[in-house]
């Protein structure tokens, strides 16, 4: 959740997920073991189960949209962008939010369901996510596996610890804006102004330890593009190219160009892999539909062709994955049902939402979601915020007419995100269970239990946020939420056109897109070798918007990694990933005291602010 | 220069020079060799003549008295105690400096020299420090100390940069009064007002790790004692016990019961160890005078006798040591000499130190000379300040009468001082050559040349922070020369007797007198085991006057040390040293540069400024 809420760059916490859920399930079992209340030992099928439902539940977080289109519904975000009237805000409120996650998070898992023996037993797709988990979990129920685990766990807990901490400690310097750690112009103070600097999160360093380096270095580039050079040449453009002394959030002015180039870069890169998946998708259905019967996978590069001949281990494998089939029928029924209750219900959330609408979108998603776990299972590339930013131009523009378009399209997001999202993690889970020996219908109960608990988990602790921190969503706050803006103003442009743009964005705006495509082309073209030192024009956008600092900690994280690699890479490959978690996790769940202390009103007692030399002579003289 | 001028506490960096000696004449030579130019080999006595100097020459920033009694002698600190008149003021001249460096330095070394074959062949004293020195030049020369000292030299230099670069990016934030981190708040705003912080100097750390934990213990201690509770407590009897609205750097005032108390403690420790020295001297000689002819050497706790039949080692060592004689008739002509030159000089640099006072001084001198290398040959600690403080008492009184006390008792201090600690001093450096079979001879001529090395680059650094930093020697500054106003008050009490005091200053220096005395005695009483967690009141004192943020800072190191040893004992033990001395050395050469900024009139860019949470509100709206 906060990760959603600074800058929703959320990397993949599978690994700590899997690797504490196995420390505290073991040592829980253990101590059973002991008592003598328990004869059976812990396994590696419930090792999957547990996993599969701890994803679930934290995946809510993400696909629930709070840092995207259901906190862009909010009036915050409304004031910043536009379309600010009752037809198209919705504040969040508790009711309403776990009511409607409820009914739109369960359908993609029955979706998902009959897609199944297609991807896993047929097309023998790689799912390299869920592959990797199956492999991690089947390396802790091995003896050194499990004590090289230990290790790792007590590394997390190190770093977890320190994180918190540190935390805990930059709190009592923060005690008006701008004060604090996350405000040191490590840089300088002109280097601060373009929003260079480190800002000490540990948070983004560990981000930036789990990422690939290139993406680092994406967004660091992203950000020199934007921050260092057209930010400031822009702004220089005030009272030509826009009208000068415009409120700083305003969409008109140095805002618009910011928000509209970003997403224009995210729809390039966005179309180029939907275009490249889709063809994929029909390439290699098309050569299952000819190969028929012969066990031929289709070659994506770098990932070798398996043996065509079944080895013994997948013979077991099938069987069992086989044996404890879900009935077909249960989950064509239960899409039916539960399709018709949120076709009931949802509209009643969102009037301008309206049921035909949702009918249409229920009756697209099951292809969309198919296409999106295929994609998944091939590339490891989930499309779901692509497919969400899809709903929201149509329904968008369909429902403009009725004048509460931004709202029925970023409805409409969510309803197609939680789809497709969900389709594609259920595949990887199932990939899992079948490489772990997993029953496929206790992976179905532990998903649906987990996506429950995540529908009433992720919207209380987003309430915490919201709550605690009032500047929540607004540009240049600690929680800007920046996905929010951007949802909102695609919905924006969806209903407008490109009449809203200041002048030259478009020109700018098309720039990017085309730019992100061929960035990505070449990427394609060049070859593994080469594509490894291509940014990724996804990652370079996310700073066009947000600002540099992050992308700062983001390099820090990857130098720290790298040198540590040079050093010792079997160690750093052990262990950076625990580290990386144990930052992240430790400054997130600091994150819950420091709402509770900013709930109670409590402030802190110090300001570490930073002044220039001139500024300082001045507050000098004014004190004494 | 800068330990000098910040706190006054400099721990032995032998260690540190000998590594860095062998280093680069190491490397120097290898690179002769292999130019061809050089066919013999580094020796271990070559480096041993080497670190001598390097020792003398470094020394002399110690006895030179710039911390001390040479700057007390200035109108900044005048004005900060008192006697502020030109009979009692001399201020800081580069001439003067070296001129009266020259005329007293050497005159220890010549004294040193009729006691160097009765003190180390005849006593057999240990010289712990020397002995230690002697073992670590032989380590280095065999194999496997040259490949150690390689790793170490490498992390001293990893440490060194780290130290440099660290002071370098502090500095940017300095840009006033309470900027940067040296102001760092670390355990809140109150905390900091009674001068409880960590004050991120890596010099400090680093001699918190040079420093046995004890003392690190001990400064604590002291510093909880004073700034946590008595200061506190006095400082509210302001009105009462003396005058309310003093300025705050007078005597009469809380600053006076700083001054004094840790005055009182430092000459009842001062006290305790030279009763316990001369005793310990006085039964050392008339032990060896009974057992004239008989090998014995006097047990002192911990140090076990050595074998009474020399061996083969020993005899060697002791030929080649009594080879290279220096005559006794230049030790006693040069002494007389330099006797008549100094007495004819230096009251041309302070009037009215006359000149039978030196000529008493030179007459006593050789007797207290040899007091203090025997008592250092058997416990290490040289007592040279100690004999300084008695020169300033005696001296001061004696030219009270003439108005001028205050100067002559300061001058006084610096003709002892230099005698007494360079005759400790030169037989360490006896003993180390002793024990690396180095020619007497050479020892004795490569000591002379670093001591004028020394004469001559002590006041030119002391010159380049008495230009660079107004505010040198000024309470609560960057560089406060603590030592220089204590010093200075002692000559004072001398001439003033207990009346300059402010009310129940004397009763409280009495009781911290005795105390001191007391903790001492305990200390010897209860034995080894024990001692080593009974605090030095030594070090107690220290902080007493000049604030506890060092002493969090050496904690730091402390901590930092001890969790390292626990972690790995050998590898802290054998690199522990080289990380302090890193540390301490990278720290104490950028203020070379940073120097060199300031007489530049280069203002740092930035201020981090502490505020309160009240006054960041006022400041926020003045700036607004």
């Amino acid at each position: 959740m906060k990760l959603n809420l600074t800058t929703g760059i959320i990397p993949s916490l599978n690994v700590s997920a899997g690797l504490l859920g196995f420390f505290f399930v073991k040592s829980w079992t253990k101590f059973l073991e002991k008592t003598g209340w328990l004869k059976v030992p812990f396994t590696r099928q419930e090792n999957t189960v547990i996993q599969t439902c701890v994803v679930a539940s934290s995946g809510i977080s993400f696909s629930g949209g709070f840092g995207s289109y259901l906190f862009g519904m909010s009036e915050v975000v409304a004031q910043q962008t536009g379309f600010n009237n009752a037809q198209n805000v919705k504040n969040p409120q508790i009711g309403w939010m776990i009511g409607f996650l409820f009914v739109v998070s369960f359908i993609g898992l029955l979706s998902a369901v009959p897609l199944r023996k297609i991807m896993i037993i047929d097309f023998k797709l790689t799912y390299p996510s869920g592959t990797a988990t199956a492999h991690l979990i089947n390396s802790f129920h091995t003896p050194d596996g499990a004590k090289l685990a230990k290790k790792q766990v007590r590394t997390l807990g190190k770093f977890f610890t320190f994180s918190f901490l540190w935390g805990f400690f930059q709190w009592f310097y923060t005690s008006g804006n701008g004060c604090g750690f996350s405000s040191f112009p490590t840089f300088g103070l002109q280097a601060y102004n373009n929003s260079f600097y480190f800002d000490f999160s540990s948070t983004y360093v560990g981000v930036g330890m789990i990422c690939p380096h290139i993406i680092n270095v994406s967004v660091l580039l992203g950000s020199i593009i934007s921050w260092g050079i057209m930010w400031p040449l822009i702004g220089a453009k005030a009272g030509n190219w826009y009208p000068a002394g415009l409120a700083p959030g305003s969409l008109n002015g140095l805002q618009g160009y910011k928000v509209f180039i970003s997403i224009a870069m995210i729809l390039g890169d966005g179309l180029y892999n939907f275009m490249k998946v889709l063809s994929r998708t029909i390439i290699g259905i098309s050569q299952e539909i000819r190969d028929k019967r012969k066990a031929v996978i289709p070659v994506v590069d770098g990932d070798l062709p398996e043996k065509t001949f079944p080895s013994y281990d997948d013979e077991q494998r099938t069987k069992l994955f086989l044996k404890d089939q879900i009935p077909i029928w249960f989950a064509l029924g239960g899409y039916v049902t539960i399709a018709i209750i949120s076709t009931i219900t949802v509209p009643k959330f969102f009037p301008s939402f309206i049921w035909y609408y949702i009918l249409v979108i229920y009756i697209v998603a099951p292809i969309l979601a198919f296409c999106n776990a295929y994609g998944c299972g091939l590339t490891d590339w989930s499309l779901a915020s692509t497919y969400g930013k899809l709903a929201i131009f149509t329904i968008g523009a369909w429902a403009a007419s009725s004048g509460g378009g931004v709202l029925a399209g970023l409805a409409a997001c969510g309803v197609m995100m939680n789809i497709v999202s969900t389709a594609s993690d259920l595949s990887q889970d199932f990939k899992s269970g079948y490489l772990t020996l997993a029953s496929p219908r206790s992976m179905f109960i532990s998903q649906v239990i987990g996506t429950a608990m995540g529908c009433v988990i992720s919207p209380c602790v987003f309430w915490i946020f919201y709550k605690a921190f009032p500047d929540l969503g607004i540009a240049g706050s600690q929680y800007p939420a920046p996905y929010a803006t951007v949802f909102r103003s695609m919905a924006m442009l969806g209903i407008e056109g490109f009449s809203a743009l200041p002048s030259h964005c478009l020109e700018l705006c098309f720039g990017f897109f085309v730019a992100a495509i061929i960035i990505n082309a070449i990427k394609d073209i060049v070859g593994k070798m080469w594509a490894q030192y291509i940014p990724v024009p996804m990652a370079m956008a996310i700073p066009f918007y947000i600002g540099s600092y992050f992308t700062v900690d983001m390099c820090v994280g990857s130098l720290i990694l790298f040198v540590w690699q040079k050093v010792n890479k079997a160690k750093a490959d052990a262990f950076g990933p625990a580290v990386a978690s144990g930052l992240i996790c430790g400054d997130g769940i600091w994150t819950l005291p420091s709402s509770i202390l900013a709930l109670a009103k409590v402030t802190p007692p110090i300001c570490m602010k930073f002044l220039s030399s001139a500024d300082n002579i001045r507050v000098d003289n004014f004190l004494s």
